[in-house]
């Protein structure tokens, strides 16, 4: 089998379908966010302004973060040189689970390499111990946690988005004693919208369910502190695993879970992709603890972020910009094509030295492209405008219709 | 269902079994390598001797790579803030992808944020892009490997451990049109021994299949650069991929793919683990190309480190200790029970201040539970005396049987 000629046919079909994608390569620069440096193919490099970045608060430039980084890099160098288990456990670690459980109200967290792993192993691990284990998944979750329960090989039932009582017909259809999982998201990453939380719980009880709530797109950002829509809403008491991510508000990487010692202690003890792979940096577990200390004492910053979101849709809209009616800080303007969504992306990077990555299949089913715009609390009314004026000139050049919302 | 009295009659069996985990707080300290701080679950401090870290070459101390990270975190901050088709590729990774192809004599490279996501996304990408693909994968493979194999949802044939026979057997077996892929290690994690790698690709030659060579455990320490066992043994070029990763020998953290260009762009472009998971932090990518650089251009650092392996297995022989007669760096003592693995990892660390994570299932099968020492560079022949006085004084004490190597 010629295997070069299959990878070379698979890219062509990319490429000719629109989905190919091509990085940007940046430089963010420290003091001056959300401006970067977007270094071109040919070796030039021109100053920017992102409007995709999920560093929704600005804070992995935060002096605190920073500050605490170089601290613990000093005191402990760089690596942890081992899984969890075999050296790789350090101070920060330990430190920072605690910081974590005591966010979401829960008695024990457990920190992963990222959230695509946190989803993967809890629900993967779970779905797997709990014997003719049902997992009911709502229709847009995330990548991850679809794997993780693809991975659990637990039965799985589909529910639409954010239908509670699809969700109660379904758990109805299955014998009441199996173990049961309802999985969702709080924030929906490429639409914005927010789950009905407490319809989805009054469901799970009903049925006697674990809850699994994803809130990546919400921590840091909503409650009053920073512990996500289940905070804001008083409803972590109802969830039974809260997961969440130290990559987005918290401006690190990795993932996290919360939940009861004994389950944290089950998934930290089978997850086979938490137990088989090297520890989160010592000092990257350190910056995240900073973080979400800092995070948790300044709702300035959340509602600086919400009044940028709020600020912005308004003036989508009022300049006919199709933008999806969301109650969140993640404003989708809709294209629905492929190509014309990568070459709006192009012209606002090429002749506006604006910076919003097309947001194709895989990411969204096909038909559903789209510019996901996320303002930060740096984000100016200045660069608002100009983010306005250049939307409205790359839409006209292109052909993106523009006089209905979507 | 009652899932706490589950979750708890999981843990409680776990115990019984002696494979209850203990995680050991430590904090390493710069300058000091191997030692650490030990933070006692009762609140009080000791300073212990690392045996067991897999950074092989105590590189993640080292001034140039951790200077470099506090460059890079000054200059662009903490986190990425995005996939990396999302705002999340920089500078640093496209450089660091750069410099692994290079390092392996490859056209492209691609960075993860774990050795366990790169084997997870390549094999199972791979294994599902190429047709009715079979799998041929080692009986030790690493558990990333066999979780992307499983994920591939390719035919998976299991040939016995560095049996090139037996893979010749297995693979004349199918059709010869069937596009294969050969899966294997160059140093094995728990067992320390190595692949005859000519052998293998000798067969996967013969039957036209995609070799895959995972060198976590060698890169930066064998060939004259540091490739890895296939760059020692003037093998690179006939190995499709080399898998990689940045968190052992290289002191920090991450994984890397190295092969063609368009192989390369194919898991770029398809693996889902890669595509929907915030990119390693921009500093840790700077830190990583300056270990990369730093070992490449100093084999004075593998040399120590092989003589320091020997020294101290020649030591183990002639104190009467069980050590697996390992052709690398790695030394199993093997103790072959759970319970006493166990307790002998916990006196030496309670009562000699030495810290070597025992290994039980499900790490290794039952019944071949181990020591893993892993000496480095930073070891002193002091150190290694200690090492041996105190594993023979916990020996006895404990009845663990020394009269006969394994």
């Amino acid at each position: 089998m010629d295997y070069e000629a299959t990878f070379q046919t698979i890219l062509s079909t990319m490429r000719q379908d629109g989905r190919y994608r091509n990085f940007i390569t940046l430089e963010r620069i420290v003091g001056a966010f959300p401006t970067a440096r977007w270094h071109r193919p040919d070796g030039t490099v021109q100053n920017v302004t992102i409007w995709c970045s999920n560093d929704y608060l600005g804070i992995g430039q935060h002096p605190v973060i920073v500050g605490e980084m170089h601290e613990a890099l000093d005191r402990m160098g760089a690596g942890a040189g081992g899984t969890r288990n075999i050296s790789g456990t350090t101070r920060p670690h330990v430190e920072l689970e605690a910081e974590l459980a005591d966010l979401h109200g829960k008695d024990a967290a457990l920190v992963f390499t990222s959230g695509w792993i946190s989803n993967l192993a809890t629900l993967g691990t779970l779905g797997q111990v709990l014997p003719n284990c049902a997992i009911f998944s709502d229709a847009l979750n995330h990548n991850s946690m679809i794997e993780g329960i693809r991975r659990s090989g637990a039965e799985r039932f589909i529910f639409k988005h954010n239908d509670a009582a699809h969700l109660d017909a379904l758990m109805s259809s299955i014998d009441p004693d199996r173990p049961k999982i309802v999985a969702f998201e709080s924030v929906y990453s490429m639409d914005g919208d927010i789950a009905p939380i407490a319809e989805l719980c009054d469901v799970a009880e009903k049925y006697g369910a674990i809850t699994y709530l994803d809130e990546v797109h919400a921590v840091g950002l909503y409650g009053p502190h920073g512990g996500g829509i289940a905070e804001r809403e008083g409803l972590a008491d109802r969830i039974t695993i809260i997961e969440g991510t130290l990559a987005k508000a918290f401006g690190v990487m990795g993932g996290y879970i919360a939940g009861s010692t004994a389950l944290i202690d089950v998934i930290r003890s089978l997850g086979s992709s938490f137990i088989f792979t090297t520890s989160l940096c010592p000092h990257i577990a350190a910056g995240a603890l900073a973080a979400i200390r800092h995070v948790r004492a300044t709702p300035t910053l959340r509602h600086e972020l919400m009044a940028n979101a709020e600020r912005l849709k308004a003036m989508f809209v009022n300049a006919g910009l199709p933008v999806l009616d969301s109650p969140s800080h993640i404003l989708p303007l809709m294209v629905r094509d492929a190509h014309l969504c990568r070459r709006l992306s192009e012209t606002l990077l090429h002749e506006h030295g604006m910076y919003v990555q097309p947001i194709n299949y895989p990411t969204v089913p096909a038909g559903q492209e789209r510019l996901r715009i996320t303002p930060t609390p740096f984000h100016t009314e200045e660069h608002m405008h100009n983010l306005i004026a250049a939307l409205l000139v790359a839409g006209r050049q292109l052909g993106w219709p523009l006089s209905s919302a979507s």
